[in-house]
């Protein structure tokens, strides 16, 4: 197999695991590239993509845009904000200028959950979904998946504790998808406000205690706690979560075994996960980073491969 | 003829009926690269191309910028805004600026009227208007009536019917100079408040009733209603706008002909044009965002070769 | 010598005249190719290049946007502002994202002085300081001077006043640095609440009364009043520094010598210079900006040679 099932990555709920599996051996490739003084390859010339960010996004959108111009790809950036707009609008309008722009891929990141996929069945290009509200977020899953098998040398069989606000994080439905279709057992943890209901249902276990959880797992991934989306009243205060749930050093060191502390990052130091453990030889957190580039580029390639 | 009567693109007023059919005859050429796989062609290499944005313009900005990187221009981006800073000090400031990047063209919106006129008397790029004030936004005039050709044939002899706000529209002034210099006859309508006394002046037929505008014309260039304009005290509702000048299926249904609907978007669904009139097959919107692409090539390309 | 002797720019402080003169001879080579049709060489292909900019620059990152870009070398941008986030969390931030791009080089503003030196400590791109805080902004100081040795045919002997707005002036500290090690004589002038009480211990001359200034120097450097930082109670007001620092043409009249103007823009036309100054045949203000793109690709081109 050396082509991707679909056209477009809207979510891993989509993709098979040998979507995945093809992924990564390309990814690998480029992480060689990118190890190389030379890191630009010629696979995308007389591309174009349209980077297309409804939500602010620094450190994805760098990482794409790298990914990109590392594939010798044309690069249009398009940042934007939903507040001032009706949303319907503002999609239509998209698939105009997109349609007109005859590009031939679309990164987007949008508030509302299947927005890429609106697009994806509007319009000819290739698209890629950056994150879609708390829906999904597919290359994120993807380069933690393929961070896990690079540290532990495979993914199948080791369990993953996904730790944090869960109800409103797509990186943490997209990581449960992508790390059950490759054989890995989900526990998520955090309390019980930022847990959705619904969450069993998946097949995976659910946590309150953050001691548990972190004795139970291989990998802890570690979600940032969303500054900007603690309007909910019952929302534990940062202080509270920090107190229940942040993860130190201490508690690293009670386990008799070593754990891999990952993040998606930003980290709020001191409030999820302290720095004696982010800075510590358990993160993989400077990997996740240097491995999205990789991926990101992988999936580019892949799908460009697709008509 | 194989060159254009002049250096600089600041409005369709000084330039021949003659340059309009090169840059037509030239974005024909542009059209059918941009139908290829391979879009890109290496025409304005070692050229740089400055896109300053005083006003905010994604799709505007897009297109120029898909053009240029078509083109295998060098292009660098400025967008700012001139409310916090006095317009003069500004004007003279980008003039600096562009005097030390010995940039080859500058493609510029700016909220004051003669504000790239006033560049080009500065430096010497080229300057393409993208748009000042309510003055002359040329490059869409030059799409819109390249579109209508392309639909109807010819532009000369047929009449077209510019509909909505005149008064604050540079897109409307743009469209008259253009489709008279090819021989189109004029009508404009809205209401009184929106037609600027001075508009006979032109040439052009007044009309206050938009269904027998409709009944006139083979072509309607619906304007969008620009809402953040709406700061006069005499101008109708939105509700009235709707009712007396939105544009929808049943009126097309009532004409004893077909006839073409055009809009420079984004469309306010439900304030001048209904979707079920935008999304019908009398509409080309969609073509004319494409073809800005092809058009604004043509421009930049027969630019470059005057100096 | 065909080397600097360091692999960042963090301050004018930390390099040598000899590094000075060689960032002169290479902007030499480079300011005849950009008077050539095509001003780009390839000698940073293969190099990527990331602004990132904490603070908003527009003639500083336009400079250098379009040195990057004529020197071949692949660039991304980011953009952004310190004021809603903690500074200590967004530079671990910028850290991480950087080692994950594995970009080359990076340019950055900031606001905190030593920003740039906390980056060049943690990663292992060739670091450019384009101003951080009140501290230094050596490509400006190297412009400036840059523009002096070509006006004048050397910057040893010459005698260079600074005016205005000292105390918070990165300008004036890496000027003040730059002209020192190549022999000039340095005054600076203002009133006593903008100039630093520590100044003289730097062997600078200090000076409260404008037109002394100008008939002791050969050039003077006059730099743009911050509005923004305008919160201090002692400040003068703009039209007391205008009465008593403005600088217009018949000032310059009553000295017997030609002395040189420069400024870094943009200009407060009518408070620290008049318009008949600083369009006058004193003035170098545009050869300033142009040599820039200059100066900053030889500071590049240099760097990437060091490993």
């Amino acid at each position: 197999m050396s082509q991707l099932s679909t056209r477009h990555l809207l979510g891993i709920k989509d993709i098979t695991a040998e979507d995945i599996q093809l992924i990564f051996e390309t990814a690998d490739n480029f992480k060689e590239v990118l190890n190389r003084p030379i890191k630009k390859v010629p696979s995308l010339r007389d591309i174009t993509i349209a980077n297309i960010f409804f939500e602010n996004s620094t450190r994805t959108r760098l990482s794409f845009e790298l990914a990109e111009k590392r594939l010798s790809a044309d690069v249009v950036n398009f940042s934007s904000s939903t507040s001032s707009v009706k949303k319907g609008e503002t999609l239509i309008d998209t698939v105009n200028n997109i349609l007109s722009m005859k590009v031939d891929m679309v990164v987007m990141r949008h508030s509302s959950p299947g927005a890429p996929h609106f697009l994806a069945k509007n319009i000819s290009a290739n698209i890629v979904n950056a994150g879609d509200g708390t829906h999904e977020h597919p290359t994120q899953a993807l380069l933690d998946a393929f961070s896990i098998r690079e540290k532990l040398g495979d993914v199948a069989g080791k369990k993953v504790a996904i730790i944090g606000d869960i109800l409103h994080s797509r990186v943490a439905l997209s990581n449960i998808f992508c790390l059950q279709k490759l054989g890995a057992e989900i526990m998520v943890c955090g309390p019980t406000t930022l847990i959705p209901k619904h969450i069993q249902s998946l097949g995976v276990k659910v946590e309150h205690d953050v001691e548990k959880a972190l004795k139970w797992c291989d990998v802890a991934n570690v979600l940032r706690i969303q500054l900007e989306r603690q309007q909910i009243k019952y929302f534990p205060s940062l202080r509270e979560y920090s107190l229940y749930f942040g993860i130190n050093k201490k508690m690293l060191d009670r386990l008799d075994k070593e754990i891999v502390i990952m993040h998606p990052g930003p980290i709020n130091r001191g409030v999820e996960l302290n720095s004696d453990v982010a800075d510590s030889e358990h993160s993989i957190i400077l990997q996740q980073v240097e491995n999205g580039v990789a991926v990101r580029m992988a999936v580019l390639y892949l799908l460009a491969g697709v008509k």
